[in-house]
């Protein structure tokens, strides 16, 4: 029989006199990951007496007593007299604190933090743990502990957490100061954190006064309904942007990651009324006041909160590296510009998993001819606006290529629904001016604008079903790539472009486009007498695709899961009005977490699986990646790793996330083998 | 060695003097069915002759001649003289005919079509084949055979085309008469034939004219881009609907199809100005002009052409009933009042397979309570609203119960997004309205209104997704159901109530709606002390659904996929915006047909596969049917009945289509059986 275990133990006092202390302590600093012990103990005390913060503690060591000292400008001598570290008060209690953290650390191959209490001259260790430390000390600590032979690179590497390394990559509100503005009641709202980072600036409504700000040197935040394709040259210009409505992976979400722009996306609890003013937590924001987002947990507060640079620690190109050894999963960006290209190569990408063609489509000088492109009533009035549009587009592709040599550049042909591109209905002003130079009628132009207005343009008539209704645009944007490409390989750079045919349901979609395209590229290559490979595949984003996947992998050299639009439709939430229910499933725990931020891999999972077994059923080498949003977060990166995907894409921000996500999942699969073969063994 | 083998073969000559003649016959009347000889020839003619329709061919049979003579007005006299038949003028030569005709008959065991020809008095038979007939006449024909002893029930099923049924439960044109109007140039266009039938009307632009005008009875053709909730009293009061957009599945077509009204959906060929005219084929037809839509081919044509009524041949019921004998498929209907639910039955049904709730809410007796329901801000505001509407709803629910005693009827709760029954924010007069009855500001109205639009509201805030965030409406749709089932049980009425709760993509949705019924429908069933039985299940429509369905069918009695739903999500297809691209995609043979017509087997197909297979392998006796406008396709019923599903339901006028066609799946099903056992035995 079992009876209750008591434990008996005798108590230690560290309040019995000045020969008495307590206090806590790390073997490296948390804060910044120095290998230098670093704690804090208060004389004549007891362990609750450090907590309740009553008293001002004081340094362990010497050398960070003085530091102190001198950052609140207090005397040496005062500092000695009033203020001694333990190692002067106490040397040798002090040495023998010293010997045994070491000795701890050395045990525990990881930095620890512990409590001590001295009674009568007598230490006591009373616990010790694995400490906390910021993203910076995290990286610090592990890439020094390898190189002091205290732990191996997987184990450092596994000491690291994705969601972290968030912190060192965008600037961040400082603590104190956040504090500082809930206490006095600044709170305003909790949206969606839809991109990391803080932003501090004054509300504007338009992106025509963002822009003007902007101009003036005047930091704002941008504050929508919601962002459409027109809203782009304000996001650009502004500091951050918040939404009242739309999830993760709405236009301003996707945008704003895409540019590394702090953004608080569905926010429901803010009331916008007109261009003039919105309300939350019952305070009335006025065009023109300060405010101020978290981008990274979806806070917003009135007026300025200061805010800290992010920092990027000396070791972490080398962590980096260490997981690229590591990952069987490739880390490609989404990028649209040489701009963003050059930012995801600097980050670590090897290469382009998802270039939108279309948003080149949005710049002052392309959008015009956009628009002339899709009022023309035929392929003769298209000629002119796509042989200007042919010109931006064939430069931007040698932008891109060029910062990309060696590695693949894969470009999506024309995705979205035309009517994003053209004005609203109700902006005569632009309508008159496209009137005039594409000489149509405003009559003409309403009624086009009208025509293509769709009930769900998500489900409507974009992306293949566009190559194939209007071939002449994909004829044009074929011939912009192949030709950038053949330019450059003329001056022996080395181009890898990769054609991507988007939405597709049917292997004969596939089919026609693939015909299309392979024609003017081959006839393009062979005027230029160069040796250019290229490749056509396409993304798998429609349920459909994935059940008849092996139809499509006989011809396509590459999937491209979009997992954005894949989850769109396997679930059917549209994810620009989710946020109105999904929300509220995840707070009532319907669902474990929004989709549009972590892969369901219970369900879109397996279209995912179905897709990628029928694919290399059929093309053993076929070439998998993903470029939805997903491709971010680690734990489906986790999942694409297991499915054998051979590379993710993600926003040039979220490459170091990925890349150490690829790691740990490849780290995870060898422990795992590791365990099931050891009763083998 | 082979050679060419000539035949060489005498040639019989109709036009060697008076004793000659050449003729066409049918064995039983292809027109009417009737089992009456039946035929026309021409005196000293050949083949030819007749075919060129230069001379007017005598009848063959005197029976019909003295019937022909009369309706042209030609007096008995003269007709012996001038047109006597072959009967008459070569009676040894009709006796022969007539016995081989019998005897070709009785051989092949169908209906016969031969050309023949008499050489100085000598019969030469040229040709036999089954003859080409009337739907009517082939019912009759079949059922004829069966009581004749010369065919089984099984051939005689066989001997129908679903196709042609049509035919019979809906108003044609006059086949002359569409000649005419063909050869007057009077056709306009040509659309999606959405729902079959003919109808002539003059042309309105709006619901409103179209129901003023049906005060004064004149006959109109509603004519809308496309139409929505708020056009169904125009839709009920127009003969027909013509619309210029959207697909086979559009709002226009799903109404009209359940109305068992003619339209023609999608016709893009037309372009409508303002709300005064529209242009087709050069042509401009104004308000109040007359056109004529036939809706099994998707016709327009300018003017008035004539039609002629359904002819519901005596047979037809006797044939239905040897299909219910061979049908494994039961076959419902969707019905949504008493008075569709009645129609159904009367064409056979056994049970109502999806009773759409929210059709209820758009009569003028109940919009507006719909409105106040949706515009109030919490649970209390809610309640005068939602009590109104209950009251409603409990009779429509007693009434439709009580003509369906002894059958399943399966209620949908609340599906589509709630903006749908609210006015279109430019209505001024109407928000001014509810503002007014609902004690809101016009502000507050517009800014509901608002609010609730959405961006895809196809992927939106409906189905259990409103039950779940705002569970009063689910609540208060129980109760009526179940208090309107215990009404009747106490009168000792048989009712089998079915609750389906749509829009399921996870079984978190399923348990937490399954539960608030369960509790509401078990205590009102306690407090009124009846033994009444109920079931609670889902619509499958969301790819996501079939991945989890194993999940899904632990607690869910039934599954009914929702094939519209199933089809645009899993192509990425809207159905309301397809109509753009899908006509083009299946000119173009990318597509076989438009998969929202047929079902698409291949990629859909497999979703269906896997739910049912995931369904049954936790519940083998899970009820499995098919509610989706697929439910009256004969195609997409063959795969439901492969795929083991337990009925199929359609709109009232699809029934009888569909009990045949479940009837050719299943003997179909038989026969392949045989064939495969048979080198076995």
């Amino acid at each position: 029989m079992l009876g209750t275990a008591v434990n008996v133990q005798a108590m230690v006092f560290g309040n019995m006199g000045d020969d008495c202390a307590t206090g806590v302590a790390f073997t490296r600093d948390p804060s910044t990951g120095e290998n230098k012990f670093f704690g804090e103990f208060l004389k004549n005390a007891q362990g609750e007496d450090v907590v309740a913060g009553i008293r001002t503690p004081q340094e362990i060591t010497t050398e960070s007593s003085v530091k102190w000292a001198k950052s609140v400008g207090i005397s040496e001598k005062k500092r000695k007299t009033e203020y001694p570290s333990l190692e002067e008060l106490m040397p040798k209690v002090y040495d023998k604190l010293y010997k045994i953290q070491k000795k701890l650390e050395n045990h525990y191959k990881d930095m620890q933090d512990l409590e001590f209490t001295i009674q009568s001259g007598k230490l006591f260790i009373l616990q010790t743990r694995t400490g906390k430390r910021t993203a910076k000390a995290a990286v610090k600590i592990a890439v020094d502990m390898v190189h002091e032979d205290l732990i191996d690179k997987k184990t450092a590497i596994k000491r690291i957490y994705p969601s972290q390394l968030d912190q060192l990559l965008h600037p961040s509100f400082k603590p104190d100061d956040k504090k500082r503005a809930k206490n006095e009641d600044k709170f305003l709202a909790k949206g969606l954190p839809a991109s990391p980072g803080a932003a501090v600036g004054k509300v504007v409504f338009n992106a025509e006064d963002a822009v003007a700000a902007k101009e003036k040197n005047e930091p704002t935040i941008l504050v929508r309904k919601e962002t459409s394709p027109e809203d782009i040259s304000g996001m650009n210009a502004a500091r951050g942007i918040l939404t009242q409505l739309g999830g993760m992976t709405s236009h301003a979400a996707v945008v704003a990651r895409g540019m590394g722009k702090c953004c608080v996306a569905g926010c429901g609890e803010i009331t916008i009324s007109g261009e003039k003013t919105f309300i939350a937590n019952g305070i009335t924001i006025k065009k023109g006041d300060f405010i101020s987002l978290d981008g990274s947990t979806g806070e917003v507060f009135k007026g300025k909160i200061s805010t800290e640079p992010p920092t990027f620690p000396e070791d972490f190109n080398m962590l980096m590296s260490w997981c690229d050894d590591f990952a069987r999963l490739g880390v490609h960006a989404n990028a649209d510009n040489p701009k963003d290209a050059q930012i995801a190569k600097d980050f670590g990408v090897t290469g382009i998993g998802l270039c939108r063609t279309e948003h080149m489509f949005f710049k002052e000088d392309r959008i015009e001819y956009v628009r002339g492109m899709i009022l023309a009533d035929n392929s003769k009035e298209r000629e002119y606006p796509l042989s200007e549009l042919k010109k931006v587009q064939t430069k931007d592709f040698k932008g891109i290529f060029e910062v990309m040599q060696g590695y693949a550049v894969t470009i999506r042909l024309l995705d979205p629904p035309l009517h994003e591109f053209l004005p609203h209905q109700d902006d005569i002003q632009e309508i008159k001016k496209l009137s005039k130079k594409f000489k149509k009628s405003v009559h003409d132009v309403k009624n086009k604008i009208n025509k293509l207005k769709e009930f769900n343009p998500m489900l409507g008539h974009r992306g293949c079903r566009l190559g194939i209704t209007f071939p002449d645009i994909y004829k044009m944007q074929v011939e912009a790539i192949i030709e950038a490409a053949c330019y450059l390989k003329k001056k022996d750079i080395d181009v890898k472009p990769e054609i991507m045919i988007p939405l597709i349901s049917d292997v004969s979609e596939f089919d026609n486009i693939e015909e299309m395209t392979r024609k003017i590229a081959d006839k393009i290559i062979k005027e230029n007498d160069v040796d250019l490979k290229y490749k056509v595949g396409t993304m798998i984003e429609i349920p459909r695709a994935c059940l008849v996947a092996d139809e499509i992998a006989k011809k396509a050299e590459f999937f491209s899961f979009g997992t954005n639009d894949l989850t769109q439709m396997g679930f059917g939430f549209s994810r620009d009005d989710s946020g109105t229910f999904l929300k509220k499933y995840v707070e009532m725990g319907l669902l474990e977490s929004d989709p549009f931020q972590s892969l369901d891999q219970k369900g879109i999972g397996q279209l995912i699986k179905i897709a990628v077994e029928k694919g290399r059923s059929v093309n053993k080498n076929l070439t998998i990646g993903i470029c939805g949003e997903h491709g971010g977060d680690p734990s489906s990166i986790e999942f694409c790793h297991k499915q054998g995907l051979n590379y993710v894409s993600c926003s040039p921000f979220r490459v170091p996330i990925a890349r150490l996500s690829a790691a740990l999942a490849a780290i995870k699969d060898i422990a795992s083998t590791q365990e099931d073969s050891t009763p083998v063994e």
